[in-house]
């Protein structure tokens, strides 16, 4: 019987006894690399109750068990090691671009509004706001130094807003320089995230749109997590909220969670959102599995979804009577 | 008797009838700064009931009604426009700095945390945070770049971090980047405060240090809302909610608001803190006056703060009974 073990190959007798061995040589990187593959495959394991330092010792790998018990300390470690170094896979960096991605939309937001207020007492007429604001503060300054060929030139010249002192002008130049950096970090990890979900997620990035297949890789967790969800857990992820309002007490399920941003669904008649949502969040699922089991493009995914789609609208035509109707007639009897 | 109208200087008999008048030019920004000066003065106003328009139409100042109506339009505008473009006081520009400084701060440090879980993955050994991460990030981006003299040269190549990948490594230096700068606009308020409040309020930056005065002055509203101020309202200005705690219910009266971070009253022991509190928001609140009606410099307040509170300090060397201790007496006896 052939057996493998983290210091070399075995040849065992029915009893348990080394026959031949075949032993790795002491290099720590190497035997942690074994140890780790080992780990994956599980082949040919000792059985239980294999005495294995005494095996090793038998066979010469080691001459002491102290030598022994020092080297397994530090294959270990190094095994370790090999596995944090390991736990940054292509999901694992698409969410934290995806998280780094929400911190820094929150903080653009909150500097922009900021600058908006600030500015606001120098410029009101300007009407501009979030990034063109910033760009059009990073260039000029003041509304003083617009060129006249600025369309807001005119609107600049007549502004009752106050004289932008040059201590003032420096701050709200250099926080506008930041906020623009903001926005500039904002399109590039967009772009990042696009691109490795192609790479990633090929199926999942063409039906939900690659932000939105980001985002729920980030929810899940993991694009293996998500591929293991039921289709009815992708339709309501995000609307966790509703979700366990719903189970808790008697208000109506969720219909959608964050797949709602969705352009199938958001510009579906309110009526036929529950089912095209279902349909939708079916056709994610099985994304998902795909790209986790095989990452290769499906089409007829797209296809299937859109046919299905289309079929929904067609059946559901109008809204459907309000319970408010139906229900018009048994009262009016109950007051008779 | 002299009158000061808007259009110009009248001289009136007794009966209120026009004697002489000397009328101002038609120039609409002239007009407006004049009618702005006679709100701030109220010298020679006319006396009650007197007729506006008879006079300007008596006086040769304009040649109807409609257009006295038209002018006094144009010019009352105007008047608007020079009020808001002066609204914009030192004390609303320091507030504006302050709610900046804020909202900087908070991004800042989200942003910050953002970059150093994200780095994390990459070199946890690293040590650093904050500041010095985001500048070591955007230099060296991954660690495998960091040249021998460096400290963390030999952390670096023993790191169990996963590889850095070229396309992360760019976003997590343009976010390190965008951090970096945030950081210098951080400094470059705190600089603009300071400097601006010695100029403002040179006594309550004296006495609270520039960034307390600032933020005093930004939740009072302005300096001279701040002067008008009790003292015991400075002393728990920032504690609203334990204010409002205590008056409602049977909690106790916050013994200080945002003055706590003054070191005079976070260094003292616990039992005169509240005394300590009092004294300095009383100098706080007298400062504040005098930077208000003088914005002259007074340096016997801050001797006379620091003999009180030596005073404070000396006559409480011992911390209080607590009430416990004086009520354990009562309790025994009921007990027999």
């Amino acid at each position: 019987m052939k057996v493998n073990t983290w210091f070399g190959v075995l040849e065992l007798d029915s009893n348990g006894k080394t026959l031949s061995s075949e032993v790795f040589p002491k290099d720590i990187r190497e035997l942690a690399l074994r140890s780790l593959s080992l780990r994956e495959s599980r082949q040919n394991l000792p059985p239980e109750g294999f005495d294995l330092k005494t095996a090793a010792l038998e066979c010469g790998f080691t001459e002491s068990l102290s030598e022994y018990y020092s080297l397994l300390h530090k294959v270990t470690l190094e095994t370790v090691k090999l596995q944090v170094s390991q736990a940054l896979t292509p999901d694992q960096r698409i969410i934290q671009a995806v998280e780094a991605l929400d911190d820094i939309n929150e903080t653009t937001n909150s500097l922009s509004e900021r600058l908006f207020e600030w500015y606001g007492g120098y410029f009101p007429e300007s009407g501009l706001s979030g990034e063109e604001l910033a760009v059009f503060i990073s260039r000029y300054g003041s509304r003083e130094n617009l060129p006249p060929e600025d369309p807001h030139y005119l609107k600049a010249k007549n502004s009752m807003g106050a004289k932008l002192e040059a201590a003032d002008e420096v701050l709200l130049k250099g926080l506008a320089e930041s906020v623009c950096s903001l926005y500039e970090r904002r399109k590039q990890i967009e772009a990042y995230i696009e691109s490795s979900m192609e790479i990633l997620a090929p199926n999942l990035a063409l039906l939900a749109g690659p932000m939105l297949g980001a985002r729920l890789i980030s929810i899940a967790g993991s694009l293996e997590k998500l591929a293991a969800f039921p289709s009815s857990t992708i339709q309501v992820i995000g609307a966790s909220k509703a979700l366990f309002k719903h189970l808790r007490s008697r208000a109506p399920s969720p219909k959608h969670g964050i797949i709602y941003s969705h352009p199938l669904i958001n510009t579906s008649p309110w009526w036929v959102r529950g089912k095209v949502a279902r349909a939708l969040a079916a056709k994610l699922s099985l994304a998902a599995r795909i790209d986790f089991y095989s990452a290769k493009r499906n089409p007829s995914l797209e296809n299937e979804l859109e046919e299905k789609i289309r079929k929904i609208r067609a059946e559901n035509p109008r809204p459907p009577q309000k319970r408010q109707e139906i229900r018009a007639k048994p009262k009016k009897k109950r007051r008779k």
